[in-house]
C-alpha cells in the first residue's frame, strides 16, 4: 500500500522524527524548524517536503510564509499495521502452544 | 537511532512487507520466499538482507540452506515510538482543550 510505504519511509530519517517532535509542540515557520539542524534550509525543506507527502505534516500559506503543522493520521495508520502483524504473529504462537501442550498430554 | 532507522525503513517497501507476511506463516528456504514474486532471486536476497539487517528476520545455515524466520522484536520498538508520539499528541490536544474550556468560563 503506496500509504504505507511513504509514511514508513518518511520515519526511517532520524531529522525527520526530530522535525515531527519539533512541530508536536505547535506549528511552526520553515526557518524556525530549520534552525536547530545543522543543514542548509534547502535540506530541511527536503526532510518537510518527504513528510508532507506522506501526509505527517501539512503545510499553510500566510503571505510569504508557510507554516508547517503536525498531522497524525499516517501514525494511525503505521499502529494499526504493526498492531495487526503483532496479534497474527501471537496468534500463531498461541496456537502452537496449544497444539505442543496437546501433543505433551498424548 | 539507528534500529529505528533500518526497521522504518525495512518496513517502507511492499516486497518486504509481503515477505515478512509469508514467514509468520512459518520459516522458510529463500528459494520458497521467492517464488511468488515476480523478480529474480537476487533481488528478493537483498530483500531480505535489508530485513535481516533491521533484526526483523533472522538466518539460520542447515547445510547449503539458509533457513529465514520472522523475528517480531523490532515491531515492538515501532510501536513503542508511534504510542509514545500519539500519547504525546493527544496529551498536547487534551491540554489544549483544557485550556480553551477554561478561558471560556472566564
Amino acid at each position: 500500500m503506496q500509504a504505507l510505504d511513504t509514511a514508513f519511509n518518511a520515519l526511517s530519517d532520524p531529522t525527520r522524527r526530530a522535525i515531527l517532535d519539533r512541530l508536536m509542540r505547535g506549528e511552526a515557520r520553515v526557518t524556525e524548524i530549520a534552525e536547530p539542524f545543522d543543514m542548509s534550509l534547502n535540506a530541511v525543506s527536503k526532510h518537510i517536503r518527504v513528510l508532507e507527502e506522506a501526509g505527517l505534516v501539512t503545510r499553510r500559506r500566510e503571505g510569504k510564509e508557510h507554516r508547517i503543522a503536525f498531522s497524525p493520521e499516517p501514525l494511525d495508520a503505521l499502529a494499526r499495521w504493526i498492531t495487526e502483524k503483532r496479534a497474527l504473529w501471537n496468534g500463531r504462537l498461541d496456537r502452537l502452544e496449544a497444539l505442543l501442550s496437546e501433543e505433551a498430554k498424548q
